[in-house]
């Protein structure tokens, strides 16, 4: 693995593609499309087979001794104002391991090797993010997909008949996977975990499910200046309340608990509030424990609504299952990462990701997360150390074999 | 005193100047001139002098033995929707105590005897709330009032010119209280506190000292699914704790604290509150506990914000010092309101009155409350059981002859 031209291959997609905001590579524009090209371009070189599926996943085949694939992949596609890393890291380790394997075994390889850039991962531009991989694992709500607008209200099907893809057909691309033995992705992290662990990578165990609901506190509304303290029935003061005790419960469980809003009714300085609204978003790598989070929210929740002498209402926003990956590939990512740099660690994955779309069609799994400098995301400051991302390629190609003998051996 | 008459005089206002959602006596509105025009007709089988002042205020006097003068009044403007007895009742008690003079001593009491019916008491319409009593204490800051506008736009000097009223002059009302001996206010109190002691009745201590700020908390945005919750700097995680707190710095202190809004930012589901900024409303009746009540406040954010590792930073929105009404006008109020109830209770205003404008000018000063059902004010659903308004209207007349001889053995 020459990881030297990943990286340089890398800079060059981000000077084609980005801009002094940052990557500008949003799904099904024109630079999203440049972005394409420009890899097609790279794969001309190689004897693969490419072509875009129905919905408009690029794939690019190098046929092995077995048709058994090897999937590797991630996914081109940007936020505005993104990082040069998130998906192209993946894409391009990918493309770098079409070419190794194409060099080491005269272009026929033990197994089918097959790299993906999946379409629309991030749904920045309609709020539907692994667009690409959800249609091909199944899980693709078309009713939903249907309504889906950007800000200047255009539809996704229209956006995506601009690409060539019909939305109506778009779960046809599930056929991809049939021969698929095993899926590989390298990704930067997005948040600081491996920073502060000081790890340059790390074995990723699944991504987190996800509870996520709004929690409305409903008090009386009263005078400031006139209302005692005792007779107040403060809608603030309960959602506080949940303030802190997100932390406590967050700490038993083993999770994360987030407060990210709260909206105050009829919010004057003059008026104890009377309505109270927060968000709160919960994950967990383990359903049971992911429950008992949201058991233990709802009862405070209740709890101090009635020492407060308010109402609370739950309403759910979304619910996502914890999706793990295989058991088998974790530890084939551990051992890849330990020979590469000396020590791993496991860690789940926050934010949703296309391995996840892909181990929830039933295709095993792995995932390598490598180490994001200031564990920022989706911002142009993204960053990784230039030796952390050359030891993360070579890991990567480290894993690979190792998932090619062990498709094999099974 | 006829307390059967200020009722029905109550009613026809309300019948006159309201309707199905409640009093629309906005002051510089054709409805409160409706209110003016009815009030000099009932003032007009009176021999009194009327006359507006130069800042809209009404002042109605009947010439006593000695010129020194025992004013009474409140105001008859109201919120959109208000209550029908908030300002009202103190002006038509004041018209009942004319009335009830001028039958008794053949027209020639033994002071003067003046009915004021202050000015916009409201504020409803340009935001600055006791308008007329403040120009004639010269309090009034007309570098401000020359920036009012309403919601239309309409600035405040315009408004007063259609009611004949010039800006520029309105602080020259303040010679109408040269002769003032004493002012004295009958009011329905605006808070459940007679409610809850099963009072009739109240003598006011004076209005609350307010210090009113914004508060804000400053950490750092972070994704919800990838920040483990120990790495977090969680502005509303410091800011709920204030939540808590005030409550325990009210107990301690004495006084009201009230956080009546809660703003977050970036304020989505899936981050974690960078930037969270509250209101905080605290009052009090002594200046001293008040400023204490600030400090801990202040300590308290400092230390949640150490706690949180965010930034925290205050911005005064409003100060303004406790007004102390007359310690012996006080002891007569109470005094007053045993003889008519058999028993009295003493508290403070949390709202801003003109008794405590007229206090500020150096007038001697004494207020009553009546009870409110429900505790409501400015809603069309204020109310007091006509048993106590019958009460209030008693007392009210004792107070006044209280004070008649007390400023006749100065």
């Amino acid at each position: 693995m020459n990881a030297q031209r990943v990286i340089a291959e890398l800079k060059e997609l981000r000077a084609l593609t980005g801009d002094a905001q940052g990557a500008q590579r949003v799904a099904f524009t024109p630079m999203w499309r440049t972005a394409r090209t420009w890899l097609r371009e790279k794969l001309r070189d190689l004897p693969v087979e490419v072509h875009e599926d129905a919905a408009g996943n690029l794939w690019a085949t190098l046929p092995g001794a077995d048709p058994r694939a090897l999937v590797v992949g991630s996914h081109l596609d940007s936020v505005p104002g993104g990082g040069w890393l998130d998906g192209a890291l993946g894409v391009l380790t990918g493309l770098e391991l079409l070419r190794q394997w194409e060099a080491r075994a005269g272009g026929r390889p033990p197994f089918t090797l097959r790299l993906v850039d999946w379409a629309d991962e991030e749904g920045a531009r309609f709020g539907r993010s692994v667009f690409g991989s959800s249609a091909c694992s199944g899980s693709l709500d078309l009713e939903e997909a249907r309504g889906l607008v950007d800000a200047q209200g255009v539809p996704l099907a229209e956006a995506l008949r601009e690409c060539g893809i019909d939305l109506e057909r778009v779960r046809e691309s599930g056929h991809e996977l049939a021969s698929a033995a095993a899926y590989l992705e390298l990704h930067i992290e997005q948040g600081p975990v491996l920073l502060d662990r000081e790890q340059p990578l790390g074995a990723v165990l699944g991504t987190f499910g996800v509870e996520r609901h709004e929690v409305t506190f409903r008090g009386q509304a009263a005078h400031a200046g006139s209302t005692p303290m005792a007779r107040r029935r403060d809608a603030f003061r309960a959602a506080a309340w949940m303030g802190e005790e997100i932390y406590r419960i967050a700490e038993r469980g083993g999770g994360v608990c987030t407060i990210g809003s709260c909206t105050t009714q009829p919010g004057i300085v003059t008026s104890v509030v009377e309505a109270c609204r927060i968000t709160l978003d919960q994950r967990h790598l383990d359903p049971t424990a992911l429950a008992a989070m949201l058991a233990e929210a709802r009862a405070a929740s209740a709890r101090f609504a009635a020492a407060a002498r308010v109402e609370v209402a739950w309403e759910r926003l979304l619910a996502i299952p914890p999706r793990l990956f295989h058991p088998h590939l974790i530890d084939l990512c551990d051992a890849a990462i330990r020979e590469t740099c000396g020590a791993a660690h496991r860690l789940p994955s926050g934010p949703l990701h296309d391995a996840a779309e892909v181990a929830r069609a039933g295709v095993p799994t792995g995932m390598i997360f490598v180490q994001s400098l200031h564990g920022l995301s989706h911002s142009r400051l993204e960053d990784t150390r230039e030796e952390h991302l050359a030891l993360a390629v070579e890991a990567f190609g480290r894993l690979a074999d190792k998932a090619l003998a062990w498709i094999g051996a099974r």
